[in-house]
């Protein structure tokens, strides 16, 4: 019997050999009263030691899936009774609804980027694969004095259920934050949730059913994917080039998906830090309002900008209730306040707030006050400017590094604003071959395939954030992953 | 024309003219083309102002609803093209989309009892329909000195994105006071969320899909129905008596309506304070599984006991994955922290820890680590002692006043814990209709018929908080209920 086995990944070979036969006994593909290879031979097959084979089998034979018969070998069990999947040795088996349960964990187990490069055990890892800023840079001290004010107001209101949809003078705070950025909102069209995840959510819940259509960027951001995966959505993706969503390919794909929503991130996209043309725009907002479809502005780093002109925000362009915008104080501020917002307007506005308050009945009143109580229009600038500065030298020294350490066939669009970059590799190395080659060397990433909601996907591709680390770390992750880029390149 | 108006309600007579109107319209009982009486007309009918007629008509026909032909008369719109529903005078018409919403959200609509006390203007209004506990009991300034501490920590993690399933010392330390309960879970079975009814959301969420039925007590939290509902669930109840759900009919309910959860608050049940037997307790246990249905147990004030024997949790009489416990801190604690938690063991864990992180990423982990360095097993115990010593002699008190105060013919089960108390209405008399008067007298209370998912509904219910307030106050408040009621009978 041949199984595919990947010698450099951190799961364990026995877990390997399990999994694959698990998927094949459940697929079918290894029909009931299969007789499998004896573990010697398995073993000798596979150049691998037989107490692995037998790890394997013992794990699938506690899970009713296989059975030795004495003189006779071991057999691929029957269907039905379901196979038990025991908590562990002394207890009962699980009740059947978690075991169809577990079979729908095990088909979306992925390995984080971060887990591996931890599991390599490089002694002074960089991680290029996260999602946020840099947490040095945190105002922490000038919160702690804020929360610390909040507390000592004496007011219990503080503690108490606040409004589901957040409290006032921050949405006031909100809006004027937004109106400095060219984006005219009133506060009583704003709500606050926890973090723009949540916002995300909410939308998704309410606008669609499981089944209904979404369009979105192909790739875009991760955590939208598996939202909308766990929806049951159907997710259909447009291309993006230099000038963001493909918008010229919307009205056929419009017609032919149907979609009940079109998700877009415009400014400094996730995965690939580019930026959506202002024509494109204007397009993606007559199309979506001639087929009657709901635009999900996702901003999550909009003000980051480092060079080059501003585009409108969609929100901006829109006429009125057509967009729904959101964004965060993650990435400027603290992604563990968990506080994000979203500005609607028209029935959906009531209709978010009512489903805000099935979901958590309300976001933490104290962070919220805490929030307002730090941030001002003027502070929110001025931290804005130096993250921009920051972040600008880093990306300059990402760029440079590139020139340096990786070949001339590895393509980067140099991003103007934003967290990340999206390399290319030459064309003939996938992203996820190189994974647990860059950890070796000490350095990760986060790999294309993970962005892409469908075939096809660009698995020559990965996302680097740039923001994390300080210039002379980036420098030496992207030499490492020249170095990893090369061993694979060497790789038969 | 005959329009039933409510002159005691705070919600204006025009008002009310035109949301009856509108529902006729939109339901089709007005059908296009009806002619509708001339104001002044419509106005001698009611006995009201024509002013007020016109008002209503003005509404309707901004809404595209109806129209004046001149010379002729008022009528009825047709329904197509849809009504333009704007947003203000300058604005362009919503889309189509946000129209649909509109009408949702308008059949959704319902006022909250303390919002009718504030409108009714009593100079000292007394609020017992509130959900949570005594917010001048909140340990304030020991929780400010912990959230110090965990900011002076100078641990940039804290106010990093947290793990998913939350803050591991936490969810030892809730391991620990749930043992201390006689509850037996380890940390890695815990799942921190934004209050207890983020819990209700994930399990529902993950477990049904629209059209699915759940099978809940009747009556019930309300904030559970307000969440199935959005979730197009369909909601089956089984009745509840002094002893709690009426398990003996659970099987016939089971056969007919094949729920895919069911739904209980065993211990001082919300809204009627009644707690479930141990014997009925075993026999649900055992028939979900029969059925092979999960149970969601919210036991959102289980340790809040001010007499009589603990009855165990259904958790401690799950054999292994048959129940999913949900609790928070925010009815002990401070309800403005949003921290609950679950309890689930076996696959589905792993899946409610992945929905959690499609949601919201994680919860606030400032929040989580201050309350882990606020709480332990010592403390909790401590402020759970003091609260039950408090709340014993507010119950005493509400027990005290109905008697004093109310007709022989309102009768109340004396709850032994928790935070509320249900009142039966002599059987001729509507809660809802005492609920304005009682307002005008300066109490307000929640109404029974909006914890029943369908009928039969017991409308002369009605649920009395007795812990928010101080002895004095209670028995001020149910000497103006009393005072309500003898008015409401004497009504013709």
């Amino acid at each position: 019997m041949r199984i595919p086995l990947n010698r450099q990944s951190h799961i364990p070979l026995y877990r390997q050999i399990e999994t694959f036969l698990r998927q094949s006994i459940l697929s079918g593909s290894l029909p009931p009263d299969t007789r499998l290879p004896a573990s010697r031979q398995m073993a000798q097959d596979l150049g691998i030691n037989r107490i692995t084979v037998e790890n394997a089998y013992a794990e699938l034979a506690a899970d009713g899936l296989i059975a030795s018969r004495v003189g006779s070998g071991t057999y691929v069990l029957p269907p039905y009774p379901l196979p038990y999947l025991t908590g562990d040795a002394h207890s009962v088996p699980w009740p059947l609804w978690q075991q169809e349960m577990h079979f729908r964990n095990e088909s979306a187990k992925k390995t984080l980027p971060d887990e591996m490069l931890k599991a390599a055990g490089h002694p002074d890892p960089i991680s290029l694969a996260e999602g946020i800023g840099d947490s040095q840079l945190f105002p922490v001290k000038d919160f702690r004095k804020a929360i610390q004010s909040v507390l000592l107001s004496g007011d219990v209101a503080t503690l108490e259920y606040g409004e589901s949809n957040g409290y006032g003078p921050l949405r006031s705070t909100i809006a004027h934050i937004l109106a400095s950025q060219g984006l005219s909102a009133r506060p009583e069209n704003v709500i606050i949730t926890s973090g723009s995840q949540q916002a995300l959510a909410l939308v998704s819940h309410l606008l669609l059913k499981p089944g209904d259509a979404i369009l979105v960027e192909s790739p875009t951001y991760s955590g939208a994917l598996d939202l909308f995966r766990s929806l049951d959505l159907k997710i259909a993706g447009i291309p993006v080039d230099e000038d963001g969503m493909r918008v010229e390919m919307l009205e056929r794909l419009l017609q032919q998906h149907h979609p009940k929503l079109i998700y877009s991130i415009p400014n400094f996209h996730n995965p690939t830090g580019v930026c959506m043309s202002s024509q494109r725009r204007r397009r993606l907002i007559a199309l979506a309002d001639g087929y009657n479809i709901p635009i999900l502005e996702d901003d999550f780093v909009g003000d980051l900008r480092y060079e080059g002109r501003t585009q409108p925000a969609l929100k901006s362009l829109d006429p009125g209730g057509r967009v729904i915008y959101i964004s965060t104080f993650s990435k400027m501020l603290m992604p563990g306040l968990r506080i994000g917002f979203l500005v609607a307007e028209g029935p959906v506005y009531d209709s978010l707030v009512a489903f805000k308050q099935t979901y958590d009945l309300a976001t933490s009143n104290l962070i919220q006050r805490s929030l307002e109580a730090y941030v001002t229009v003027g502070r929110y600038q001025t931290h804005l400017r130096r993250s921009c500065q920051i972040y600008r030298k880093r990306r300059d020294a990402l760029l440079l590094a590139i020139h340096r350490h990786l070949p001339a066939n590895a393509h980067i669009v140099p991003p103007q604003g934003g967290l990340f970059a999206w390399l290319h590799l030459p064309a003939h190395l996938l992203a996820d071959d190189l994974l647990p080659l860059a950890c070796q060397e000490g350095v990760s990433f986060a790999p294309g395939r993970n962005f892409f909601p469908e075939p096809p996907i660009d698995a020559s591709g990965l996302r680097l954030n740039f923001v994390a680390q300080t210039p002379e770390r980036i420098d030496e992750g992207i030499r490492r992953l020249g170095k990893a880029i090369r061993r694979l390149s060497l790789q038969p």
